[in-house]
């Protein structure tokens, strides 16, 4: 009884009791992305922004199928060692993911959660992992700039302009192997909170910060609330693309709610782009601008015992160009995993 | 150990050792499907085509609330009592499931399969109730023909002209809670077989049937290999929505895989409608096809234990607009479920 009460620590989140450990990774990440400050801590730099296909579409499923092969690889396994894929991407119907992972002949659990996918697939393979249902299971997602501004904006033909709080989305894919075993990294993926949808009625989809900050607040609230947790337990707490706008707004509703972040707060899109020196504006944003943030530096710093326990929190926009066109709002949603480094010698 | 084993029988498939159960269950069928042959099994029939909205979008958002709100009531729940909704729908970027739930304040996993998004609910939901992590958990999904035809053909105002081999996307919405508690439904979630992403390079969009139907017979011939079963065990094998066409295709397949599934076939697309008197071409389609079919008509009968053993194998063509215009074929995926009468006695 008592492991299973362990489990359940208030309604939205869950701890991992049996183990989920972080067995491989990869961050295959676009030439502008290889630019910025966190370059050089990325697995492959993909010069060519088609990564060898024909559209746009199939650049990212080729930067997916890397991540995907690179992560499985680091993990010293085989394709036919990985039981399930979680993952999925920002298109209509997940192309990128289907035509990405169609050859692996691995099932795939095709998940959308926006730019908070990331997190989705984490928390979804580590319930597989932890309940025995997984053995070494793959999360990965991807984002591709000229594929996501044909999405949801403008085709990069039109050469429209951008507000200043418009967020530039990540070329790259992010893939992390979770195994039931300890590995080489000693990175255990310990607890999680799965995100609510949250809707404040914003409906400006150049300022995604500001519809995501609400959602990051409610998940890290409740992620520390079901815990009994402080801020400064971890070394980190990151979102995934909230940018300038958004930071402010996060940091100022949690501070309502009695919890001060600010010390050890961390954005994935205002890391990854110099935004003066590269013009990408209020930072970065999209699926793979946490993954490979995450795959590249942040599970680095951990396996290294740099950082001890970093609480991840990938946020997604939610909305479609028919939606937003019919005037609706754009909803966020945010998943919080905590991740901890676990020396060998425990 | 050997409960451990008897969980992974073979690389695709699980077992629910610890006991996952059909709490409450709904289906909420537009006013075509209350007209088919399966119509005075609904819980509701909605007549009203936009159920209250002012969008095709938004009409199938409230199916979506209506389905949610009566399965929870059916397994005599509040919305408080839901750990977490596993759902997803056919638009693009989930907007009718993140419109469909957001006012209730229950955590979203946001799945895209496409038409095999009841299976990949349910399956999901097992694993997280299964593995102590999900108390009661709602699976979900929806689709809408008028907003299915936006999204993938043309606008219903153009009159477009439609080939026999196309389906009819079913508008309705079914959803069912799972609990690792029995309840009045002595129906047991016993086993599932996550699908792999199958392509045969079928690029006839207006041909699911041919598209889905081979990955429907490698997730069936995986599930009956991976558990040694027979398909005579089963009193019906399930697809969601292969149609005439799909139908001959998978029997033949499965034939030359050894497996003769004729006797107890059944397709929920074939059933729904009646496409003589009707006009549904080659049969219903859609996410919703196989939930309410699920929920309206194969769940009561498993209930009644009029059926002992079914094996539910929604099927999705996994496609955009973008992917096909762009040449791509249609691949598909499928996801098998399978449900036993559990008579209170056991």
């Amino acid at each position: 009884m008592e492991k299973q009460k362990s489990k359940c620590q208030g309604r939205q989140s869950m701890y991992f009791g049996n183990g989920v450990y972080v067995r491989g990774m990869a961050s295959i990440a676009g030439k502008l992305e290889g630019e910025g400050p966190l370059g050089k801590y990325f697995d492959v730099v993909q010069e060519d922004a088609m990564a060898g296909g024909s559209t746009w579409e199939e650049a990212e499923s080729n930067f997916q199928k890397m991540a995907v092969e690179h992560a499985i690889a680091d993990a010293e396994l085989a394709q036919t060692d990985i039981r399930y894929i979680a993952g999925g991407d920002l298109l209509g119907q997940l192309i990128a993911t289907t035509f990405g992972i169609e050859t692996m002949n691995i099932p795939l659990l095709g998940l959308y959660g926006a730019c908070s996918t990331m997190g989705e697939a984490l928390l979804a393979a580590a319930v597989f992992v932890d309940g025995g249902f997984g053995g070494n299971m793959v999360a990965m997602t991807s984002s591709h700039f000229a594929g996501a501004e044909k999405q949801f904006r403008f085709p990069l033909a039109y050469g429209n302009q951008r507000p200043m709080a418009a967020t530039w989305t990540v070329t790259g894919s992010g893939a992390v192997v979770l195994s039931p075993k300890k590995s080489k990294y000693p990175v255990r993926l310990t607890s999680a909170t799965m995100g609510r949808v949250v809707d404040f009625g914003v409906k400006d989809s150049m300022n995604m910060g500001a519809c995501m900050a609400p959602a990051a607040c409610d998940t890290i609230a409740r992620y520390l609330e079901d815990f009994g947790a402080e801020p400064k337990e971890f070394d980190r707490i990151v979102t995934g693309d909230l940018g300038a706008v958004g930071k402010e707004i996060l940091l100022a509703m949690l501070r309502e709610k009695g919890f001060d972040i600010e010390q050890n707060y961390m954005d994935c899109g205002m890391e990854i782009f110099d935004a003066d020196r590269q013009g990408t504006d209020a930072g970065g944003s999209g699926c793979g601008c946490s993954a490979i943030t995450l795959t590249g530096y942040i599970l680095r710093r951990l396996a290294q015992g740099t950082w001890k326990k970093v609480l991840f929190v990938p946020t997604g926009a939610l909305l479609s160009t028919v939606s937003f066109n019919e005037g609706n709002s754009v909803p966020g949603i945010a998943h919080a995993i905590a991740f901890e480094y676990c020396p060998q010698t425990e």
